[in-house]
């Protein structure tokens, strides 16, 4: 955790934040980082500003931080929107905080040939533990911008109705192994990019997106693994 | 798996491979991949060729392979040594596979001052779990070549006396974010690069591998957990 996150709804009216003893950043300052009162530590409040806040008080059943300044910016965004094939669960949880920590800030989570249906259903899917790894990604990053993610359980709907409006005005890729054209380098612009499942975009899919205007790219003959190839399209784009 | 991966000691003289049920491979084989008698599949031998093998048969106690052509070479190693600071041991599980998956062949674990020393005693340092790590590296990667790994426990005489004669001709960096240079992209040419550990090097550290004539480069404002860094760093680089 190197940023405390916070809602807007916690701050309290005094400009403080009162955390019980148990929640999981209180045992964080009080355990791991072993600040004592009077200390300082990074503060973010979600969707806006970070700065410094200081131990008021710890009791029993409380850690009271006063909120000094806020006035400093979030790292800035990828200018990505991810359209990733919904990963099996614990690969979705990881690749989630590689995604947002990265700076990831739209994503949608796709249907495909090869995602088993079963993974939909997922208890991983839930909202609050999707909120669980993007406060994760975003205190590792000392990011404040909750990302978007949106689901797509239809693709041919998706890749015909939807995409089009997306990739407008974008460089619009698709990550598959056997493509002709390398994936590209350091990108200036804004970009979509779509990530097939394990075992990759069946051939109608390929076709589809092609249709739609995307662009496939390789990252070489090595076949990796969705967590793996998340983060090295990433850091290779941008 | 992507490639069935055996070492030259199972290889019979028949040139068959045969494998008990309980093995990992052979449950893979019979239960996730559902290949039946007749079946061929994709093979490589440690350090050695890619190719195909058929299963010849299936019993209540083994599966065997007959070992077809294995003429085809491994995927293009990374021309990198990555020197990477002892991550904690569930970190390191996920980062060897990453680095192996993306072509790394040598490896260092080094100690810093961060590293807590607890680390080195874990037991996913032990032999058989590194290299349990390794093969499913390489099996996501369809690779053969099996990479090096030596553990450097003491820092100053690592970087003073064994460092200098590694760097020798070769690009030589540390990953540091408060680095004035980005990381530089695309690399053609053979490259050390130094990654810390969660907390990052302390000042003493980049000093001394300064002195030793690496260059510090930087991902951006945003802090990545290291097997992010591991990832995107090679993904950036190569």
């Amino acid at each position: 955790m190197n940023l405390l996150l916070f809602a807007a709804h916690e701050r309290t009216p005094q400009n403080t934040l009162i955390l019980p003893v148990q929640d999981r950043r209180a045992t964080h300052i009080t355990q791991v980082l072993q600040l004592q009162l009077g200390d300082t530590l990074e503060v973010g409040q979600i969707n806006a500003g970070i700065g410094q806040a200081k131990i008021l008080a710890i009791n029993s059943q409380h850690l009271i931080l006063d909120l000094l300044s806020l006035n400093q910016a979030a790292p800035p965004a990828l200018p990505v929107t991810l359209i990733l094939a919904l990963p099996r669960p614990r690969m979705l949880a990881r690749s989630l905080e590689h995604m947002v920590t990265l700076g990831v800030k739209h994503l949608v989570l796709l249907h495909t040939a090869r995602v088993q249906k079963s993974y939909w259903q997922s208890p991983e899917l839930k909202e609050e533990k999707i909120a669980q790894h993007i406060q994760l990604g975003l205190e590792q990053a000392k990011d404040t911008v909750w990302p978007h993610i949106t689901y797509a359980p239809l693709f041919k709907p998706f890749v015909e109705d939807v995409l089009p409006e997306i990739i407008q005005g974008k460089k619009a890729l698709f990550a598959h192994p056997h493509s002709q054209q390398a994936c590209p380098r350091g990108l200036q612009e804004a970009c979509v990019l779509v990530i097939g499942p394990e075992g990759g975009l069946v051939p109608y899919e390929v076709d589809l997106l092609t249709q739609a205007g995307l662009e496939g790219v390789h990252l070489g003959p090595r076949i990796l693994r969705v967590e793996t190839a998340v983060t090295a399209l990433l850091a290779r784009l941008f």
